[in-house]
């Protein structure tokens, strides 16, 4: 369609946007009409013009994407999809209702949304892996970005910039919505264009400065950024916040303020409806490309192959789990890696090995990383992004807004607790499990020797949502069988007795420290039951509540992490309910570098002081 | 001293500290001596010609810092003050055993260490919190800071440097060790040193390349910075990785590779004494120059003025928060307060308004504002910094690392839980608790009215290491007298009888529902003994045990978080010696937007689910 065409019709769609976005924000009286309206010509460039989209079926894989990182825009994003016809316009005056999906931001509880967002800076990580999943698919669909300029504070922002080059993106193509204003002051550089082109010139990104609120500007951008070879761009669209709104325009002070309804409505709106380009008979959704029909679904995935150890041998969880995603990539082509400069360490060098296309280096920047795998995961890839557990702490908020998005990313993190000895304790991980455990919907695996490591890889992969795994630095002793099975949600009793006075629950390093104190304890003529406990999340509340009853109700678990959010908590709820509590062994205080064993028993949970606890159990038995 | 006679000084200094490099992480048998060669010649010129410290007194408030950015580089960092005579050169043979505070990863325990390092990107952030400090206390101090090149993949590096070039910090000097090579791989820009040098000036900063190894070029460009005003500067120093190694020096696989001892070791050993210029008499210790001498101690704090609300006033404990930082400004010149521009949602800018000064604008970059608020207290500074709760969690790793340097950062966190409504789960925090709870050393405050607000913040302040403020973002009665005290590890019970059947143990919004329920069960009959737990790390464990004892044993919590990690589990713990457990409300699955009321009532947490459960518990009883 010419350029003289088509323009009226964007400048009414994006009218329209403005409406859609005043009245929806004033009858749920709240929201951020001022940043809708300040993006609204992009908007309408977007959907209208630019992508190919279909919304009817917007999960299409070869569809263009859009994600809306500046998601505190929410309103127009809506409206974007009612007038492509997604749905029925009158939907948008239920945002923000508890009976709508149409929520303060954007969740993937609506098929058009990918990942959630309202996390400023993590949209663009997302979007990084969902340019890259178009290569993993062979597609030629395109993603865009829009970013605020108050995001680009964030430095994940940069982690994606590093990566977007690194990777040559030239499918990706970002545009900020340059408004110059924060939520509570003008931000970092204004409308100072220069600041926002040098940064992303640096990074490597094509950068073209445009007046945002420019129709034909902005698709000549989007031209550009589509012949832009090698390197991704980034659109800096210089705009006003409130556009539209006479009295809003530019002012402080309109942040996150619906427009009241009423006679300040009714004058925005009176303003906007006066915007409106007369005679125009065309519909900005009849002008929406498709993209090429759905394919079929690729090949069923391969039976992974089982783990070939022999009982006795050593070898770290974390190695296994080297091993473990290397042969799910040989099983399923779905699944990817994602590494930030440990794959020597965490042994995700195995699955570079042998798909190397299908290992993404993020080097040492582990937000990009993990919103990356949420990208990829959203696209129908099942992304492994590892890394020293403790650096996952470093993206806790993209697992965080994971967890909301309900996306499968299958996290490993390796060199979990005190139990890695002489770096010390930033590289030790004593709060994972609770970071993971808190979100109600991740599932936490730890495993503590090979063949369940293995098992428990593959078996995360297949299990819907999000997972973590948990591994370990040093080598352990392979104590199941090659065919063993296991269950999320379940546990291995691994010693039990008629005459069991207590129960020890370990995970990981720890198990061995029970299997410890089991032997020293029967030395002694006292019997203990021993649970390895290798799902944490969830948890098999039975069989814990079974082995409290037959052991005198008496629990103690002991794990290499703090008290606080663990496996001792994790059990104590599961049991409480059935009258049962729990002793725990844990790591109570700052830990220092020391070595492994030394800081097991320094800290209290190595097998002297769970035989100890046991003890102090069948004395007071005994009483 | 001319430059003629310095530069063999420094030359064999860095020798030296190579030479203890590679010893003292061979009788370790781990650690990253080629890390450390690379940086020799820089930290020979900085130790011993650039800056003014006392090896004597390394905690001197004048006196230049260093921060070891890059923390795996730890054995030169004792190297170097071990040569400056702060300790005696054999102490450096203990290095990473558990009896030495030579860990490692450098940490606090280490009196010349202000912030613990190893989770690369976060030095350089308390550097600007260091360098900001100057500003605060009047001091000429300059403050430096080495990374690594891998290191500037991170985020919160380019937090920093915009933060660092909007704050004109020509008092802060960073260096990058661009040794080319990562843990796993080649770095991404390797020695294109261009790259490095366009990004830092895109970011507003001085950029200088140098050749690291070029101790003239190195002594120029300290000059140059220190020279330059109104922005830092960023030393870009070309080295070696295992430089004065020859069979190492640029090789791959050396990364996080003691030398064996032996064979291996004395030929490198060997190498580098052949390095020592000869006839040098000068020591490197002689040429330190001195800071001044500690300033006397500023004036003691004044008390803070008391709250001053009336009994059912309607106001937010966010707001009362603002209040109290404002509050404490006035008592006391060491209190600041850092934004990531929500200070009109968290009412910082109540501080802001009285001393602009002392209040640090971030913008939306969360890292930096608690890697720079970690900066400050190290200092000496008793540092607020406060978003909305859930991107706290954007600091995780941070806030991780503060623990393990037990620095006293005052957190806040603003809008937690499904009461903040529409906005939707990821404005929600609903882990915070969990995620704080987790560092045993973190002290956790959750107020529920604007009193208990005032008090508790200014308790946070004067009570050593880290703390953690959860406020709300609803209005909420004022149930507290002005008068009213309260203890970190304290409790309030707010309803108490002789025929209490159970007790309700609430914070922040859900005490007002908890006293809902109470009002509710009372019409019927049935008494019940109501907790406000305002201290929710530490817990106060007596008085719990006290009112479970007198109300049957039946505890139930409820709060505005999700169930794993927060005030059930806390609970729990504490009165699981006693034999009590614990029956929870929490939220459990991910929520969504809607109304407050709605909300709580939809995720199980309303006065209705209160009571509820104690009926479940009455009639349990009464069978």
């Amino acid at each position: 369609m010419d350029r003289a065409t088509l323009i009226p019709v964007l400048r009414n769609a994006a009218t329209q946007l403005r409406i859609d976005s005043l009245t929806s924000t004033s009858e749920a009286a709240s929201g951020h009409p001022t940043s809708c309206c300040s993006a609204a010509d992009v908007m309408a460039a977007l959907f209208f013009s630019e992508m190919r989209f279909d919304p009817g079926s917007p999960r299409n894989p070869l569809s263009d994407r859009f994600v809306l990182s500046k998601g505190h825009a929410a309103p127009i994003l809506y409206s974007a999809w009612a007038e492509a016809g997604a749905f029925d316009r009158a939907e948008l005056l239920k945002l923000r209702r508890m009976d709508s999906d149409l929520e303060g931001h954007p969740t993937p509880r609506l098929p058009f949304v990918d990942v959630a967002t309202g996390s400023l800076g993590q949209g663009i990580c997302a979007a990084i892996g969902i340019a890259l999943n178009a290569r993993r698919i062979k597609s030629d669909y395109r993603t865009y970005v829009l970013l605020g300029d108050g995001e680009t504070a964030e430095g994940s922002v940069w982690e994606a910039a590093d990566v977007g080059s690194m990777d040559g993106l030239d499918n990706l193509c970002g545009i900020t919505d340059v408004n110059g204003l924060g939520q509570s002051r003008a931000t970092m550089w204004q409308h100072d264009m220069e600041q926002f082109a040098r940064r992303w010139r640096a990074f490597g990104w094509h950068a073209i400065v445009v007046d945002g609120h420019d129709l034909t500007a902005i698709l000549d951008a989007l031209d550009e950024a589509r012949a832009t070879k090698g390197r991704p761009t980034m659109i800096l669209a210089r705009t006003i916040k409130g556009k539209g709104v006479s009295f809003a325009e530019g002012k402080d002070g309109w942040h996150g303020r619906a427009f009241k309804k009423g006679e300040e409505l009714d004058r925005a709106l009176a303003e906007l409806e006066g915007q409106r380009v007369p005679g125009v008979t065309v519909t900005a959704a009849s002008l929406i490309r498709k993209p090429p029909a759905a394919p079929a679904e690729g090949p069923s995935p391969k039976s992974v192959a089982p783990p070939t150890y022999k009982l006795g041998d050593k070898v770290a969880t974390r190695e296994a789990y080297g091993t473990a995603i290397a042969k799910l990539g040989e099983a399923d082509a779905r699944i990817v890696a994602l590494d930030a400069d440990v794959k020597n360490s965490t042994f995700s060098d195995r699955f570079e090995k042998v798909f190397p296309d299908r290992f993404y280096q993020n080097f040492i920047a582990e937000q990009v990383m993990v919103g990356a795998a949420m990208g990829f995961a959203a696209r129908g890839a099942i992304p492994f992004p590892s890394t020293f557990a403790c650096f996952l702490a470093r993206a806790a908020d993209f697992i965080r807004m994971a967890a909301i998005s309900q996306v499968g990313i299958k996290m490993a993190g390796s060199h979990a607790g005190v139990s890695i000895g002489e770096d010390g304790p930033s590289q030790m991980a004593l709060e994972d499990l609770a970071m993971c455990r808190a979100q109600p919907n991740i599932t936490v695996l730890y495993p503590c020797d090979a063949v369940s490591a293995e098992k428990l890889v593959a078996l995360s992969a297949y299990h819907p949502g999000p997972a973590y795994i948990r591994t370990s630095r040093p080598q352990t002793p392979v104590i199941y069988a090659n065919d063993e099975t296991f269950t999320i949600g379940g546990l291995k009793v691994l010693r039990q007795s008629g005459d069991d006075v207590a129960t020890v629950i370990g995970a990981g390093v720890t198990v061995f420290e029970a299997l410890k104190a089991y032997d020293a304890l029967k030395a002694s003529g006292t019997a203990i039951r021993v649970i390895d406990l290798y799902s944490v999340a969830p948890v098999d509340r039975d069989g814990l509540v079974a082995a409290a009853r037959a052991t005198g109700g008496h629990l103690i678990t002991v794990e290499d992490h703090y008290a606080a959010g663990g496996i001792g908590d994790a059990v104590a709820e599961a049991v409480a309910d059935a009258g049962f509590r729990v002793h725990r062994l844990a790591v109570r205080e700052i830990p220092r570098s020391g070595k492994p064993d030394e800081l097991l028993d320094r800290f209290g949970i190595s097998a002297r002081y769970i035989a100890d606890a046991v003890r102090s159990v069948a004395s007071a038995v005994a009483q």
